[in-house]
């Protein structure tokens, strides 16, 4: 094989690069928005416009119930190992907008920053790994594995049609190994091994305590007030400390092993250092549980929104007769994200305030949770690149965030999926005004080039254990 | 005295009554709309051509800082008591437009009811006492007593400007009684004497747990959560009943006497009938007190809006780093507003979560709540006169709401303010399709009438209780 001219051909398209990284940001692809469906399309034509030019093969928009989704594939290796790269091209909403110092969709380059929607989660990531591909394809000789790429417009909003997709091209998504790029570095200096996600379930509470807003000068005092009953009902979901009190919660939590709680204490965590830049002035949480703990193996329940009445600006003396609040959990392995989610209806009903109606539509989106073992070989492979390239060996980790994609692959495609990916936690992910290093963006290329290379001196039953 | 012949001239009147209404209800006079100045002072200056033709004397319209207010006296009973009759003749903004059944400005007549925008508030009500005025005077003879108007144009914006007028014209408005038509009948068959108004006080609640909005994969289970933090705070201030948990909320209010608990005790309240047009399903509140003691005598706490984090379509898997809530009081009689909100700041701040910063930002706008006693001789005559007219005994009762204008004429002008008005609680003030039975503005001009006639025959010393 002859791939040694790719850092060359990396270096030499820098600017080419950063070009379409501006491009890429400038498609406003907010998949929960009505009104940006044509927009969420427009990113799926230009990423598979980018592969084709690529060199990637057979590439396809493949549409699904909600956004298309897009694949491509580069099959000349044979005998080698089949990689599926996996990402997304959609972004999160930009609200609250008056919070960003430019447009979010008008990417600014600023101090070796690019700062847009999009930027770190995860249209730079998904960029490097089809740049990386091109490179090595294009430096001359036979590219070293097998490559399919699969990057959706949904997974903002939960990837509700990728099982589908999956399901209906078993085939064609079949592979030994998952990469995605969709993923954070521990820090510019070090790096990770995210070895687990957490599942995800949700629901939407609306309280109701009479048929209209009533004035309260004339009902005051009498008369139940949604926003009283909500914060009662709220309230109720935890302890001071931050301990869930829904009966049944934890009930089918698998307990940390020592070996476990060993690896996450390798990690350093200081307290002052992790405060300080979120403005936080005090850490909460379940007892009994280091904050490491607390965030990759232990389930939360978050109030995501809530709202009653009025919240306009002035004041208005009324008594309101509705008031909202959505809830997401994040779930660890072994709990069941409907059974979960039966607990809370069971809380929320058991302790609706007097003279409320409570209504609670779940979210559709819900995935479980997902850990890849301690020794799997493929994730020794990327956790020996990571530690030459970084020159620092990688902490084993696991995320407190949800990839459903990563329970749907290994129980769909029978493969695990590593995350590989060049963002890191201060650069404003779902916020206002998001950025990313631009020196994690050229390292991901490299990290990427080396992988394709050392994969490719493997064999399928090496990477799989088999 | 001859004024034996105004029950004649008043019904010999009516179409002249009922063609005035309409013209008056023709002006737009909307106080809070930029656009609506104009229209605003034309109805000033209808009403102050109105009063000059009715024998009214020196009429003036008095310019304030936004609306002018009309002013005018017939001074001409020596040693008899002087009224001042209170009003105003602005009126709500109109939307939502879309729900009139006719225009709010095109006045209509059916069924024995007027409809338009500030029919029942309270352009029937100020007209009324004009006409009867009028009808006593040209009916022959001595006017009874001594008669001052005072009506303004910006009470549906909360008469800011009314309290330095008063000021500045403490000799002009001196008087022994005040009436105000700005006001409610019981029924069609019941009178009711309102004994006193609310004071109010309110603030507005800003939480901050971080610098920013946080992603709930990355730090949920660890970072303090704004909407937590507010439910719990909230969540502090009343029991499951509603009784108000704020230490020093309930310290400075008078015990209700006997005979108030028996006067509101003689008010029929039905649960059922109360309830079911409102859509309520059980009624809340201090516990000890019947549902008219804690609308009328007790001091209550509503957050009238609360918000925090994503309240838009979908899921958004955020940790909000803020939240807010708007806060007012309904006060009692010698609860001073800064002290409650003291209570309320000190009880926010030692109950203030863990990890949560709080700012409280204090409404500009309070109002001392007032009282007439309940022996108050001018309101026992008004009693008297509401008796005879209706043949029923007016229940005594307090009002739950504000009206800063009656506690601001009891500290300027020495006087005890008397709503006697004739609008019903179902005629949709504020709301579209606003209306005021005929039969009641009729009864109105007779109330009025009797009123002059009986006030004429006491005493200045005998009005005060002096």
């Amino acid at each position: 094989m002859s791939v040694s001219t790719w850092p060359t051909t990396l270096y030499s398209n820098r600017s080419q690069y950063l070009a379409e990284f501006v491009d890429l940001l400038k498609i406003p692809s907010i998949s929960t928005a009505e009104e940006h469906v044509g927009d969420v399309q427009s990113a799926a034509r230009w990423v598979a416009d980018r592969l084709t030019t690529a060199g990637v093969e057979n590439v396809k928009i493949l549409p699904t119930g909600v956004h298309s989704a897009v694949y491509g594939e580069w099959l000349h290796a044979p005998e080698k190992p089949t990689i599926l790269i996996y990402g997304h091209f959609d972004v999160q909403p930009v609200d609250p907008l008056a919070l960003w110092e430019s447009g979010p969709f008008e990417p600014r380059v600023e101090n070796g920053r690019i700062y847009a929607r999009g930027a770190t989660d995860m249209k730079g990531n998904l960029l490097v790994t089809i740049h990386a591909f091109e490179a090595i394809l294009k430096s001359g000789g036979q590219f070293p594995v097998n490559v399919k790429f699969l990057f959706e417009g949904q997974e903002e909003i939960g990837s509700r049609d990728l099982g589908p997709l999956i399901e209906s091209h078993r085939e064609m998504f079949s592979c030994d190994l998952i990469l995605t790029p969709d993923s954070l570095q521990w820090s510019e200096e070090q790096p990770v091994m995210w070895m687990g996600t957490k599942g995800l379930a949700g629901l939407q509470i609306n309280l109701k305590t009479a048929d209209m807003d009533l004035h309260s000068g004339l009902y005051g005092g009498i008369v139940p007030n949604a926003n009283h009953a909500l914060a009662e009902l709220l309230g109720s979901l935890h302890d001071k400390q931050g301990n869930i009190l829904v009966k049944g919660f934890y009930d089918d939590v698998v307990p940390l092993t020592e070996s476990e709680r060993e690896r996450f204490g390798a990690v350093p965590f200081d307290k002052n250092s992790y405060c300080k830049p979120l403005g936080i002035t005090s850490l909460v949480g379940e007892e009994g549980y280091t904050p490491y703990e607390r965030v990759w193996a232990r389930p939360t329940l978050e109030i995501n929104g809530m709202w009653g009445g009025f919240c306009g600006e002035g004041v208005k003396t009324v008594i309101p007769a509705e008031a909202h609040a959505k809830i997401t959990c994040r779930l660890v392995l072994n709990q069941n994200p409907m059974r979960v989610l039966d607990c809370i209806e069971q809380h929320l009903e058991a302790h609706c305030p007097i003279g409320a109606s409570l209504e609670i539509v779940r979210h559709n989106a819900t995935a479980n949770a997902y850990q890849v073992p301690i020794d799997q070989p493929g994730a020794l492979i990327v956790a020996q690149v990571l530690e030459d390239v970084y020159g620092a060996t990688p902490y084993f980790v696991r995320i407190g965030g949800s990839l459903p994609i990563t329970d749907m692959f290994l129980s769909q495609l029978g493969a695990y999926t590593i995350p590989v990916g060049f963002g890191l936690d201060d650069e404003r992910a779902h916020s206002p005004n998001e950025f990313m290093r631009l020196d994690s963006y050229w390292r991901g290329h490299e990290v990427y080039c080396r992988l394709f290379e050392v994969l490719g001196e493997t064999s399928i039953s090496q990477l799989k254990g088999a």
